[in-house]
C-alpha cells in the first residue's frame, strides 16, 4: 500500500496555488482568542483540552442551524473520514466513492483494508446510475467535488439517499464555503438518517495550519463517532481559534466573495489561453489541455506550483487553488512564457 | 463496546488531582514561540502544517538522543497507540498488556476488534512469567506502570523483547520523566528490533492541552507508523509549543524536581495517615486502604477529586496526581475530615 502524497510545500518564493489553502489570513478573532488563551499563564497547554469541545459544538451549531448534538468534531476532517471508515467497515468491505475525487479517500480505505469501489464522474459531474445501484456500505461523496468543483443539487443527494437506504451516504463539504449559499446538504439531515455531513475549517475559514474538521449527523454512526474518537482529540489552541473562525460569519463572508470572484476572473483569463475549464463551485479551478503535465512541470521550474496527478480521469487537467490576484497574475504570465515556449 | 470514560473535568474551584496533569505550568519559551507563532499574521494558521514535523523532530531527536528518522510525532500518544493498533492487529489479534495499567490500551484493543490479554502485576509491578511466554503481536507495557507507578529495568525489557522475538513490544514511557535518570528504554532500542518506545509530552513537559506524543524506534513499525498516519496530524501550533517545551531542559529539569519531592513528601504523609502507598515512579500515587472507594467519594463531596476505578485489581486504592503542595496540604486535610467522620 503506497502511502499518501499529499501536495508538495516548496520552501522559499514560490507561487503556491497547490494545495487549496486560502489565500487571506484568518480572521483577526482567531487571533485575538489566540492571544487571550495564551494569557491565562499557559493553563490552555498544561491542562487537558475539553473532550467534547463544547463552545466549539456551540458555535457551529449556530452557524449551521443544526443542534450541538448532532455535531462530532476532529483533528481536521480527516480524522473524521478516518473515524467513519472504521465505524461502518470491516476488512473487505467496500467503499464507494465517485472518480476523480479527493484522492485520500482511497488511501484511507487502503488503511483499513477496505475496497474503494469508484463511480466515474465526467467534467460535468453528474452521478452515474451505478452510483445509485451499488451496494457499499459506506459512500464518501465530495460536494463540490474536486479537483474539477462539480456540484449537484438537493434533489439528487435525496435520491442518493433514497436509492441506498443500507449505505452511510457521506457528503464531503470541504468545499462548500465556496458554493452558492443553500448548496449544503445539511437541511436535508431531517429527512434521510443515513446522511451525514462532513466539514473542515482549513479552506473556509484559514485554519489548514490548525486541523479542525466536524461531522454533521443524526443517526449511529454520530454516535458511533463519539465513542470511538481519541477522547481528547482535539487540542485547547485549535478549540479557541476554530470557535472564534466559525463566530466571525463578517470575515468568512467577505473573503468568500473575493475567492468566488477571483476564481470566476482567472477561469475567464485561462479559457482565453485555450484551456478548458469546467464551472468550480470550489476555491480551486480544473484547466483542461492536451498538454497539461507539460505544463504543470514547465510552471514548477518557475517556482509557480499548481498539482496535476498522474492518474485516470485526471492526467488531462491540472488544479489551480484561487490565490489573491497578484498570484493569478503570476501564474498568468508564467502560462503564457511557458506555453509561448511549448508552442513552439 | 463501552465508550473510554476520561477522568472528570470539573469546573470551578476544586483540587483537581486526578488526571495526571503536571502542576506547573509550561515553560515560557512554550508561551514565547506560541505567541512568535502567532505574530505572522496568522500564516501558522493558514497553511497546513509540516507533515513530517521536521523541526520538532530535530529537537526531540536532541533530547533524546536518537536520530529524526527514528520518530514519528502523533497528536497525542494516544494517536500513536492507535496507530500501532493498526499496524499490528487485525481482528481477533491478541494484544497483551500488563494489568492494572493505562485502561485505554483496552479501550483501543476494543475498537480495532482485537482481544486484550491481561498480564496481572501485584503492587511491586513485577510482570510475570506469562508475559514472557505469551504469543501476542502486540504488547503495550507502561513503564513506569500506572496507578502504582511501578517501574522496571533494563535487564527485564531486554529479557522481554528476546523471550518475544515475534511481538512489537512497545513500551509506553508517559511517565519516564519522573522516574530516574537512565531509566527510559530508548538506550536498548539498537539492542532489539521489536522493540518500541512511546512518549508524550502532556506530563512532563505540561501540553496535555495541546496534544504532543511521539514514538521511538527502528524497525518496520516505525516505518509503518509513518506510512498510515494521517498526513496533516500534528497542528502547526503544537508542533511550534513542542518544539519549544522539548528545548527548554532547564525547565524540564526543575519542574521535575519539584514533582519527584512533593510526590515523596505526599506519599510519606499518606503512609503516616494509615494508607499502604507503594512506590511510585510517576507524577501520582496509588494509595491502598480497605475503605478506598468510600473516601474517594467523600473526597469528591468536597470537590478533591483523585481517581478511583471500579476495575479488578484497582478497586482497593485510588490514584492521586502529584500536584502543588498546597493541593498536597488541602486534600491531607479534607482527607483527615473524611476519615474522621469515616472511622467513628
Amino acid at each position: 500500500m503506497p502511502g499518501y502524497v499529499p501536495g508538495a510545500q516548496p520552501q522559499g518564493k514560490t507561487v503556491k496555488l497547490n494545495t487549496n489553502e486560502n489565500p487571506y489570513p484568518p480572521s483577526p478573532e482567531v487571533i485575538r482568542a489566540l492571544r487571550a488563551a495564551l494569557d491565562g499563564g499557559g493553563e490552555c497547554a498544561r491542562r487537558y483540552p475539553d473532550p467534547l469541545c463544547r463552545e466549539l459544538r456551540q458555535a457551529i451549531a449556530e452557524f449551521d442551524g443544526v443542534s450541538p448534538d448532532q455535531i462530532v468534531v476532529g483533528n481536521g476532517s480527516d480524522e473524521i473520514l478516518r473515524l467513519l471508515m472504521t465505524v461502518t467497515l470491516d476488512p473487505g468491505s467496500e467503499v464507494g466513492t465517485l472518480w476523480p475525487t479527493y484522492s485520500y479517500f482511497e488511501f484511507l480505505a487502503a488503511q483499513c483494508d477496505a475496497r474503494p469501489v469508484r463511480h466515474g464522474v465526467d467534467t460535468g459531474g453528474r452521478w452515474p446510475d451505478s452510483l445509485f445501484e451499488g451496494g457499499e456500505r459506506l459512500l464518501l461523496i465530495c460536494n463540490p467535488n474536486p479537483p474539477v468543483g462539480t456540484l449537484q443539487p438537493h434533489e439528487m443527494i435525496s435520491r442518493l439517499c433514497e436509492a441506498r437506504p443500507e449505505s452511510l451516504v457521506v457528503i464531503d463539504e470541504a468545499y462548500i464555503g465556496f458554493a452558492p449559499r443553500g448548496a449544503s446538504a445539511v437541511s436535508l439531515l431531517g429527512s434521510h438518517a443515513n446522511l451525514m455531513v462532513v466539514r473542515t475549517l482549513s479552506k473556509s475559514h484559514q485554519l489548514a495550519g490548525l486541523r479542525a474538521g466536524y461531522a454533521i449527523g443524526t443517526g449511529e454512526a454520530l454516535a458511533a463517532l463519539l465513542k470511538i474518537k481519541d477522547s481528547y482529540n482535539v487540542n485547547a489552541l485549535t478549540q479557541a481559534a476554530a470557535t472564534a473562525a466559525i463566530g466571525d460569519t463578517g470575515h468568512f463572508e467577505s473573503t468568500r466573495a473575493k475567492v468566488i470572484a477571483e476564481r470566476e476572473c482567472l477561469a475567464a483569463e485561462m479559457r482565453r489561453r485555450g484551456f478548458e475549464v469546467p464551472e468550480s463551485h470550489g476555491n480551486f479551478l480544473f484547466a483542461i489541455h492536451v498538454r497539461a503535465q507539460e505544463i504543470f512541470e514547465a510552471l514548477a521550474e518557475r517556482r509557480v506550483f499548481v498539482r496535476w496527478w498522474d492518474k485516470p480521469g485526471m492526467r488531462d487537467g491540472f488544479r489551480i487553488t484561487v490565490g489573491l490576484p497578484e498570484q493569478s497574475d503570476a501564474l498568468l504570465r508564467a502560462l503564457d512564457e511557458v506555453t509561448a515556449q511549448l508552442g513552439r
